[in-house]
């Protein structure tokens, strides 16, 4: 086995930050693993869990980890840095899993000591669910993983920091890309937040409607609705903190969704049949794209049982 | 086994006329399926795939049929029937599977010969494919079908066929609904129409985006991206169809979806969280009903893997 660290802490056990701590574990990425979460509940859980060595100090769970990753909500993540920074060992690196690169770089390398690696990190890897329970070992396999080195960071170490960041993400199963934050926050604004962002908006709108009761849409949801329950059922606190700090790409994306949507909304008032058509054609295409670059399932209805 | 016609005719051999076949066939809902499609090519494959009986000549597919079920897009519905409807048993019962019910209503009545029973009906049911090899026997198991018999028809026999056709769509392992034409395009705009569209929006925006290349769409479309693409790979002559003739519907619910995602796009530029989240958590809420309701699967991630 290829133990890439002796020690690693994990700052925030959900979904993602169970995930590695029993990926870690399974495929040997590291001997020691030590977990904190704010919430006692949770640390409880990770215990009964037995995901590793939970402790109920930040200070304490980064003490001596040569690899610290933050998984916590995007806006949480200097404070749980702060938390524990002053007991960071010199030279340890630190990463993170936020979904949001510039606005998590600009907050974290605030408070961050001058003698410890800063190499943020997003895994393009996840479920509808939350929370320890909901971590698994293979949930980065084959999933890119996207490492934003700091542009300005020019120390002679930081370039094997980030390899050894990589080297980690490539013992849990994960394709490693290097990427400039504010492009990952553009790229990840059209192919997550956005996504995201329009589901939450059409099944929120789905409970209000006047004529339209909330039981009607879930019967015959499995027309198409459905499909954008699963994407909504992400934790909102994580997802908050997405749009709130990733505002202008969002923005700016969202107002091409508009812009876009304005015209076809306008084909159909019109009976524009071969403007749908072709539009319709054309996004056919970008599925089997998806397929042949393994990012998707072929099976039909993604195999699920109807 | 509960035969329930002695011979069926199905007209348009897709992904829904195949599996039609396929179900009535292995569940004995008829004893002989005879099938015809406008496309020479789609009746080669139905005769190779071994569907039932397959004619050249679409007189001759419905000629002594009890129940002839029109499979078509929603705009040819009443071509197809206008070119066999000369041939047509006395006392035949037609119905149909279109996305949209009150224009199919209005134009097949139209050409409908006098002597025969119209009730049309809606499987919520499908796959993101398309043509005679995507048909499956069990596509249509524990879905609901919707029959939305005319309320205008008060000869004495029609409940009996409407009775009649609820009866087949049972044996193929559906739960049948009835529901008034115009109730069903209002509840389908919702559940069905408007996420296609969404779905079909985003993905054909994502092909033309000067900033991000397909290619990154493509890599990263697991952080979300991908889910839409399922859907917008659904059949684009069906779907031009749906707009076009439930255009009143679609409209006013992309009114509503429109209005919600201005105020939407309104909290984020003004960073009010509280908003943000309340909407992302009620959000949520609907994604345990739907599962709850047996409508979706509850494995994280549809059970794909990854």
């Amino acid at each position: 086995m290829n133990i890439v660290y002796d020690r690693i802490a994990i700052i925030g056990v959900g979904l993602i930050g169970a995930s590695i701590a029993r990926a870690a574990r399974e495929y040997g990425a590291a001997n020691v693993i030590a977990l904190y979460d704010a919430n006692p509940a949770v640390r409880q859980r990770a215990r009964d869990l037995g995901l590793g060595e939970v402790f109920d100090d930040p200070e304490k769970a980064v003490a001596k980890a040569e690899l610290v990753v933050l998984c916590v909500p995007v806006g949480a993540m200097a404070g749980a840095i702060s938390a524990c920074s002053r007991s960071l060992k010199i030279g340890a690196i630190v990463t993170d899993v936020g979904s949001v690169k510039q606005a998590v770089v600009d907050a974290v390398s605030a408070v961050l000591p001058s003698y410890v690696y800063f190499v943020p990190g997003h895994p393009i890897a996840g479920t509808e669910q939350s929370g320890p329970d909901a971590g698994f070992a293979t949930l980065f396999h084959n999933r890119w993983h996207i490492l934003t080195p700091l542009p300005g960071d020019e120390r002679e170490a930081y370039a094997a920091a980030v390899d050894q960041v990589a080297e980690f993400w490539r013992a849990l199963g994960a394709n490693v890309d290097l990427m400039d934050p504010q492009r990952h926050d553009v790229v990840l604004a059209v192919t997550s937040h956005l996504p995201h962002l329009i589901a939450f908006n059409i099944v929120a709108m789905a409970e209000d409607l006047e004529n339209v009761t909330e039981s009607e849409v879930v019967k015959y949801s499995a027309s198409g609705f459905r499909d954008f329950t699963r994407i909504a059922a992400s934790d909102p606190t994580m997802w908050r903190d997405v749009f709130l700090n990733n505002r202008d790409a969002v923005l700016e994306i969202l107002g091409r969704f508009s812009e876009d949507l304005a015209a076809l909304q306008r084909a159909i008032r019109w009976g524009e049949g071969d403007t749908l058509y072709s539009l319709f054609d054309r996004a056919r295409r970008m599925r089997r794209e998806v397929i042949e670059a393994g990012q998707d399932t072929p099976a039909p209805n993604w195999g699920r049982e109807n």
